[in-house]
């Protein structure tokens, strides 16, 4: 049997096979380097299909017991580490095996696989864990943020439209709407999984094999719902891969909207927040700096994730078949990416948890600004019957009056409303002061907005109810999916300790 | 009441009020002609806002007639044409009336509403149309392709990776992947329309409104699912727009490489294919060609639903609320884009219906390649028990000379096979002719894959009942959520009727 | 000669020549309204093309003056509105030809050309104008920001880094900032419009003719610099699309960075500007509302640009020759997008000269604030020897302290001071009172930084001078490129009249 | 002085100073592991900046010849190694000298300098590096272009537009096509090169110090063509580093164009080329597989470079200042990219020089086809003065005929080209058979192609003198850019030696 030099196997891709020369280094698609993300899902299809092979009676009992026991030994070393040493990438499995056991018994471990199958096994396994990190990040923060709207039913602030004071609203309205934003968020990641997870094991390349494996078998022992159904749309459609890239660089998206949030607010120039120190870093120069680096860092996962999303997409522009390395290269940049949206998610539940609230400087700015203008208009259409545009033209007016000549919400007179109300349609209205004054009132305000999905505290803490139990719900459907990953776990491992003979119990 | 010069009621936005000048013509958000995706919706809400506010009591039933009237007779002259020639934009509806009837009732449509429930809802309505479009275009597709798999179980062909022939398989397995393809696309589209379809109505701008408004009468006259249970989240939260740009993206992207595929088999050194006139052009230069428009063009959809997608991502960077009206130019694009993908899956149908094949073509190229090399190192395994590394090993060293000598695959003797393993082991295997050819023949090779998912014309056949039944259920669920949608614009005509008096049944 | 039923010719694609149906019209890629952008760049081609063939004697005479009248004929219709009425799209000038003068004149026009060429010269010739334009634009912006900065040497604010106060700063500073960033984008604009001013003309498709055309004169009667050296490389080489798209992309970022700091600075929390209300829109519900549409407006163009990048990268992926009509269908987008960004900066020169500054607000924020911290450090190593970093860790201390204790900078004593050195390294360190507030004196810090660069004003004024005279050089080159355009357009009508016989100068 | 537990110095940031905390690990920025690409920057940086200090009188002798010769230590021991060792990123240098000097020495060095115009230094510095790097690899796969263009000056081949013969050409053609390509990228990084050298060091974080450096000494010192004259434009613009991400990802576009060329003609169908076995890999199931990896992982980078262009564009959205961290984590991908990319293009030279054409297989394609059928239609204008119209349309019905009844180009008689006339205008056109066969024979089309940048063998052999000419000037200009980097690193160790009193001519 051909070997190199060194007497070591290095792989069926050596030169003198089907090829005269070796592959530049550089270029080499199964350097075990490249795969740190997916070796554990290799190392567990690699399990899983000798079983099936083994109970198929495809490798004899005896080849299949010993490659077995030998995986087993792999993992005593350290699975990383055993099949850095050996190389081979996808097919370090392989390539330890014949070490380990020479061609003759190692060399049977591949029948009925071909790269294809195995590198998209491990894509769907590494995308199912990803997942699973992310949706338990998301819910911790959900659970975060359910807290802190509890806690703040009514610290009134600003909301914002167009980076202008908007209408007054609470804190807490502001932290449960990312409850609701990282909800869909879970959502988003479930449907993918569930589409995700369906086995592509024994689809080879496209074709199969006629060899008598068993693909549910295979699929059940690595805690997939299903074998695919299509041997080729299994291993060389890539829309799960685009679809994956989808939904982190969405969810990247939503944290990066809230880390934006959060720097702003905790500007010189808001001072309405204040986050721990340990998110924070000074300057080797300005000695003042409190600079926030967890939100630049979290909003620059946003920038990566679009940056990997519009990478997968290119990359498998083409013909079927034709962009397989490709995309495979882009992966390698996904779980990257996606690695570091799950740390920054679970910093931000700690950074949301431990935020320096300021309702103080809040209301002061809210009180000196018009975000209760529109209920001034309201009581006009309320008291005296305008239409809505009439009296919404009217305050206008009275706004840009007070602006200009500096006159602050609760200055505002019955007198000057009515001057307004001439200028606009050449009568007065006749509202009184404590109408004004009512209408204006910031947390007046918010208390009247007892509307479906409102901000007024009561009507916001029977909604936090219903967003508790909706959270719960995502938990426990998590849990089951988790139990089902480990449930597939457990069957493999009981499914080697059958053929090896081994008794866990005793 | 404030006009201007020449009588004309111009909206809320006329200098005088608020601001002292007009806005500069180009950056006018409101302009009529940037909505013409969403007026319907726009239009819809004007109604049902205005059937809520009357039956509340929250216009009189006098003045609410009037406007319901108005906006009847606004469909006579077309509901486009009137808007477009009042103008402003999603505001054109209350234009109008107060034109018709006034600002003293017209001026009283808008109470307990803002610009961004009404943006929100046109956008969700809008968005709802197009996955509608979307998933009627992919299910018809997928039945083109059904049918197409149907004719060519036993059509041979080569499979591809990496641009080279992989193994043989049939066309028909090729065009039914594209089904379950299409398939996942349209559970994509479907899991976002449910999350898609939750009303805004009554949000106005986060904070909704304190007058006894009732989102959830709202909700089902416009078909919504129901009310959105956080009035800050449904207008300032951006992640389902997000969403509906990935999964046009994604969907534009599947389509793209079926286009790349169609594309290259019809070049002339593939020749598999041959489209229709209709979907091809030619040269003013050269006048022999016959140029794939519509693979192009499909092609190019990918492109532009990618740039959309980089667009509304990179939109929506920022802090809450911030990046509103970016938000909005972007989904403009949105609407252009998905609007020329729904066309070309929709011609792709077609085209698809009307390919022209050519199976010998197919056959013969596959019969001089190397695509059932695979099945000889198989047979190795089964007939000589070779470990399978040392028949791939060996049939590789075969296939080098075979290219090196050019020997046909049919031309392989026993005693070429023997040479290449005694160059591999220094030993023969004495596989007879016999057995060479029958693992070597493309159309056994696929009657071999008979493994679930495989291309076996029988296991095949099998398979699509089963994709046809999926079809079927998934057109099912589309036709429920059609009829859902048109029962609430029965409701809401059907409410103003009630409203109006008219008796439809007489 | 083949007709249509109705008589009129349209086109050589017409059905019953090469092929056997006519196109599906939503597909046809030479429909004149898509090319409203490059319908000029096409009309002067054709006319070019006609005066080199009838000079080269490849047309009589008599059939070249026929056609070049009937141009002119054209003109006075309208060239947008004659070709859009006989369609053609970049053929509608031949199909105008051969409408008026028959096919056996008519089609004589388009000998030795191709779409190809046709194309290419409109892409670079619009282009051209695009850049012509983005370049005057850009100067106009760059004049704005030079007169800021001249009136505003002394204003001083602070200086921001990752959102919180750095340094203190100026706004002039701040403001000639801009001039140099815009000067890069002249200069980027220049570097391509080099690149891209070569003709293609006469290239066909990729292999040009053995008609013996001039190139070199169609080159000149068109504005370019040179005819290119390579004709396939002239018309299937995209490079110049796609750094066109970089360009366009890199300047709206810029532009997208200035819109945000004129936005962040007009909210109400920073106050330190208040733009034009005709660059403002107000609110439907919230009639305080002075929304910033200028800047939400520019930085949507960046978010567009970006979009169109990707569109053009991911566009042309693909093999040569290959991605021609995608890259045709982004050029598209380019050009909508490349004229927003255009109008944007126009827009935004005139809202920058007109911006209210409140330098009170700037400097009584300055003042509250630790902006000048790294000086008081400084005094630290220049009045006691300490090292840099010891002085940083001491003032660091302070300010932390200060911030705990909510000391302002001007009430920081030598005591303090002292204290935290004590903390630092057990011993005070004696600075005075007087050099304490020197040192943190914010104008005082902003005269000190005389260095080459700075923004002590007398030095920044000496530096305006410099800037002012490279804005006064760019200019010059930029009207030495318009004259050199408009010598094409003159040589080229003058090339006509000749043919023609008429003398302009009687 | 403030320690930490374990006695050693561990960078200002340290808790009990400014901030209360350690920031948490997984966000720190100043992690040297981070900075692999621009620690040979950053290391002379440092000298740099000591040197200037030194010489300027602002430490003192003694602790800048101690501090120097520190450093040269450090470079005995190894830069990166040191470095990692001390860790402090950009801050490494005073963290190693603080270790090694005491503070009362090394807190000495980073007197009058900031994060800001280190990294800002570090980031042109490397952008240099890269930039050179991709300068020499695009001219050495240019040289390999005009040599593969020489020798294959008559090697006929068919053109493709629209993945369909279009014309005949020549393989050289194609080939010189390349180094035009590549010889605008060159000129895209010159341009790039020259804006990016230029000095921020001493700018500090954007008002520079009052400490009297010298700005003009660092900048030569480091190669720096001049000092940036505005502080604050030199390190808070993005341009120049969203140029840089651009320039990467449009030569990275164009290897992706190549790339897709010869892997499609590699293909099965196409066998126009054999790329050599190193650049290619083999299948764990296909033996027969000879699959082109070098292109695919061509075609990846230019996904890659996309990603990291967007990833650029989308990080530096936002105010000025707020985005730096972002932006310097996109640099790390940014470097990351380039680096692969020229490693591509070393590897694609190296490809490309030993492609294995076959001349044959592309002339018997040529021949079958008619790529030539523009030349009938000359032939038809010259020898019969149709209208080139009427010509090409006539040629029109005449393939369709042909492809229809399955007749080749050189089976083309005078009466089947009559009875296409008389199809069309109702009368023949009487060519002969020998002016037919010229005109289609495939070499004499080439050959008449004499126009200027044409493809007959003789023009295009003048045209390489051109380009090669071009391309020794593009080599000379590189080597004076290397040549001026080389004398600022001997002038900056020449400063040291000269400070240290080292006479190394001795």
């Amino acid at each position: 049997m051909r070997k190199q030099a060194d007497g070591q196997y290095s792989g069926y891709r050596q030169a003198g096979i089907r090829l005269t020369e070796e592959m530049v280094a550089a270029l080499q698609p199964h350097r075990t380097e490249r795969l740190l993300y997916t070796l554990p899902a290799i190392h567990a299809f690699d399990k899983a299909h000798l079983v099936m092979l083994t109970e198929q009676g495809l490798v004899s009992p005896a080849d299949g017991r010993a490659m077995l026991r030998a995986l087993r030994e792999m993992e005593d070393e350290g699975v990383q580490a055993a099949r850095l040493r050996v190389q081979g990438g996808a097919h370090s499995g392989e390539q330890y095996l014949i070490r380990a056991l020479g061609e003759d018994v190692g060399g049977r471990m591949h029948l009925g696989r071909s790269s294809g199958d195995l590198g998209e096994v491990a894509r769907r396994m590494t995308a199912r864990e990803h997942l699973l990190a992310l949706m338990s990040a998301l819910n911790q923060l959900r659970e975060t943020f359910l807290e802190l709207a509890a806690a703040h039913l009514d610290t009134v602030m600003p909301g914002y439209t167009h980076g202008q004071h908007a209408q007054v609203t609470t804190l807490g309205h502001w932290a449960s709407m990312w409850d609701r934003v990282f909800a869909r968020d879970v959502a988003r990641c479930l449907d993918l999984y569930r589409r995700n997870n369906i086995s592509p094991a024994g689809a080879a390349i496209m074709t199969g094999t006629d060899f008598a494996i068993d693909r549910h078998r295979t699929a059940r022992l690595l805690g997939f719902d299903a074998a695919a159904p299509h041997t080729m749309d299994a291993v060389l459609s890539l829309d799960n891969t685009v679809e994956f890239a989808g939904v982190v660089a969405a969810v990247a998206g939503d944290q990066a909207r809230l880390a934006a949030d959060i720097m702003l607010w905790s500007s010189a120039e808001f001072e309405f927040l204040d986050i721990p120190d340990r998110y924070c870093g000074t300057s080797s120069i300005m000695m003042q700096k409190k600079n926030p680096v967890w939100p630049e860092a979290a909003k620059a996962v946003g920038g990566q994730c679009l940056g990997a999303l519009t990478e997968t997409h290119a990359s498998v522009k083409g013909a079927t078949g034709l962009t397989l390395h490709e995309r495979s290269l882009a992966d390698a940049r996904l779980w990257e990416v996606s690695t570091s949206l799950v740390a920054r998610l679970r910093e931000g539940a700690d950074l949301v948890a431990h935020l320096r609230v300021d309702p103080d400087r809040m209301y002061a700015l809210v009180r000196s600004r018009w975000g209760s203008a529109t209920d001034l208009a309201g009581a006009l259409v309320r008291e005296v019957d305008l239409p809505w545009r009439s009296a919404h033209q009217i305050v206008g007016i009275l706004v840009r009056w007070c602006e200009e000549r500096r006159i602050a919400p609760e200055q505002v007179t019955p007198k000057l409303l009515d001057e307004a109300a001439v200028e606009y349609f050449g009568r007065p209205v006749g509202l009184d002061e404590q109408t004004i004054h009512v209408a204006l009132e910031p947390r007046q305000l918010v208390a009247r907005r007892t509307l479906h999905g409102g901000p007024s505290p009561d009507t916001h803490a029977a909604a936090l109810t219903g967003f508790n139990a909706q959270l719960q719900a995502d938990r426990e459907v998590l849990a089951g999916l988790e139990a089902a990953r480990r449930g597939g776990e457990q069957e493999l491992e009981a499914a080697i300790d059958a053929l090896l003979g081994v008794d866990r119990d005793r």
